[in-house]
């Protein structure tokens, strides 16, 4: 079954935010056998938006928009969507009493622009909206199913969930399975070559790599009746993948690192406590992403001044000042202070320089010093990273859950010692 | 002028990664006066990316494509925009000099997958690439310019800069100059009530709402030959949505909260401390974001248990066994304790329950306090704030950061007092 998207929205075309929506809707396709093979991006124009949506009823069995249910004048997809499908829009009382009611339970009355919510094409279904005001919609005409739902992304998400994917799924014949293996520390080209047989080969189990924020992905992918079956030939080749360059697996199922973290701590009943200076909150904000992180996390010091190192860290001012805040010793002494400070089993930390400002002549910006301490070591890695301020930062959180990974008893990682290989990694 | 977008990638239709290209792209076109009327993502399949990019081309002057330059056997881009435009490609052998070089930099060898990169398709112009190995290609044919860029974000956005932008900004006619207006506090219905009759008569200056993550925004847009004709004619009418709505204005240049506060403690010459619980470093990785923020921001404090809120904050046991670690009481001891722990002169705090778990018959998911002690008072607010964890936290990142922005002194907001209004607002 072929699909395609349509994202709509004069703010996307403007740059002023960013499309999550197209992501989570392809994902979520993808998992019950649905293809997109298109995604198009339109303003709040009506004629702009009847030729991207006739363009794509006409080479697509399901679209489905997102964005433009809204109340204000500018919200012209219900009233597009009846017109390209030639169904006249219809007031449904019920839809505009649920309108009413979601109102007044913030103690509100509803704005007479949110009526044209409640309009339906005629012959049409609308989809409940658990969480906003405005339903979705759900029109069949000729052999075309158009699926319209609202902009703002958990609606979209929660819609999905209850109503839009089971019903796709009903009717998609074979569903893609796919596997995401995650890799840290090799460079998209050399993972290629490390798997240029088992790429080029593309039996019924297709592979392909490539390169997400920091790390480098690989999707193998697979049609098959069932997840059993799909299992079942994904789970050779995983094992061939993992045997040649296992050590630079971080997961096997498209797991965050902080997801494997958390995991690996609560296997071993160990607690963590984390240093950050130029990260300034997120490894911490990381972490506890994960519900239930609280059994292992107790807490961040976001030390962002030499003196805050001292006091909450108990970094000894000699180290900083022979040293410098950014380097080996000062990571070691904070990785070390901050799990005896929140009497913590792990200590991690990161000291670093994000730019743009800040570098010496011996310390470039990117220069960042990572520190686990397991037991009784600490290791510390040493970093160059490129990119902005956010790249920065991002990877040097990136850098410091994955040392910790490395350092956990009885996890096979590659050995410690400034593992940053730039190459094409992104 | 009017462009389009292509972004190449069957990543993208899978939902495993977000588009973010679109967005800087669309940005800095529109910046430039080149209206973005499409968007399209197609994968990395040969005749659909012929089939888009010939569509494409057919409707737009200038077409601009991300992604697909890459190494690997999927990377079809150099190979397709050739086929499509009829410009045979061709080795050039100064762009695999420089290849060679960018990987002997790092003490690697180039691998011979990369060579590809240093194909040109003839006629056409490579566009240097700063930090990354793929040149862009800028090519023109019959009044068409297509423009090939890399995905991988930063390298895309260093290109634009110094040679997509500059180049096209020479030959777009009259820029459209916008101004954006962030709102906390208020829906987006009921600002588009407030605006109603400027949005309606739309003269020269356009008004546009929209919903960003937790604030609204309003655009401003005008066409004018300079940016000094555009700001007189924008001016009056900010004035005019300032005396009725200022009061929930954040920022007239679309600035971010933390931009925002940053701001306002530099001007004070304040410095500013942070406990957060369910946040977990969300709001230090925000303000850290700002380049400089060391001036005025001395750290942060991630107290995620009772014990750590006793012994790094100072709040009393008697309060959290009284009250509960989600409590008026604890947010205010939190916010005093944190300033007085690291000699701040204001101090910023949040507990909350982030969810799914969590939850007591009297505290549901969703509820989160915010405090804020500058001078001699402590203001806190209770929110209860919809969505999933991930909403919940930034939310609550965002209510923090905007009371405290409301609390400094010689700041005119609104009084605060428990100011969630879901409304339509995201």
């Amino acid at each position: 079954m072929r699909a395609e998207l349509v994202m709509v929205g004069t703010e996307l075309l403007l740059g002023q935010i960013v499309d999550t929506n197209s992501a989570t809707l392809a994902a979520r396709l993808t998992q019950v056998g649905v293809d997109c093979y298109y995604v198009s991006t339109v303003g709040d124009n009506w004629m702009r938006m009847a030729e991207v949506l006739s363009h794509a009823l006409g080479r697509s069995e399901v679209v489905i928009t997102s964005g433009g249910l809204g109340p204000t004048q500018d919200d012209l997809t219900r009233e597009v969507a009846a017109a390209v499908m030639g169904m006249p829009l219809e007031e449904r009382p019920e839809l505009w009493a649920g309108i009413e009611r979601y109102f007044r339970e913030s103690g509100r009355v509803a704005p007479a622009a949110n009526r044209k919510q409640a309009l339906v094409p005629r012959g049409g279904e609308p989809i409940p909206n658990p969480v906003g005001t405005a339903p979705g919609l759900w029109l069949e005409r000729n052999g075309r199913t158009l699926i319209c739902l609202p902009g703002v992304p958990w609606e979209l998400e929660r819609m999905l969930d209850e109503t839009v994917i089971p019903r796709l799924a009903r009717r998609a014949p074979q569903g893609l399975h796919s596997r995401v293996l995650r890799f840290v520390g090799i460079g998209e080209s050399h993972l290629e070559a490390a798997l240029e047989d088992l790429i080029r080969e593309q039996g019924r189990v297709t592979l392909a790599p490539y390169a997400g924020p920091g790390e480098v992905k690989l999707r193998l992918s697979v049609r098959a009746p069932s997840k059993e079956e799909a299992e079942g030939l994904l789970t050779p080749v995983v094992g061939e993948i993992l045997r040649r360059v296992g050590v630079y697996c971080t997961s096997r199922d498209d797991e965050p690192l902080e997801v494997v973290v958390g995991r690996l701590l609560r296997e071993r009943e160990l607690t963590l406590a984390v240093a950050e200076s130029c990260t300034g909150g997120l490894i911490g904000d990381r972490l506890t992403d994960v519900p239930g992180s609280s059994a292992y996390f107790l807490g961040s010091l976001v030390t962002y001044s030499n003196a805050a190192k001292e006091r909450e860290l108990g970094v000894p001012a000699a180290v900083l000042e022979r040293h410098g805040a950014v380097s080996r010793e000062t990571a070691e002494a904070m990785a070390r202070g901050v799990r005896e400070r929140l009497a913590a089993d792990c200590g991690l930390a990161v000291t670093g320089i994000a730019g743009p400002g800040g570098e010496t002549p011996t310390k470039p910006v990117g220069l960042v010093y990572v520190g686990a301490a397991v037991g009784e070591k600490v290791v510390v890695e040493e970093h160059r990273f490129r990119g902005e301020r956010r790249a920065v930062k991002e990877r040097s959180a990136r850098a410091a859950l994955d040392l910790l990974r490395r350092s956990l008893p009885g996890h096979e990682g590659f050995p410690p010692g400034g593992v940053e290989r730039t190459g094409d990694q992104v």
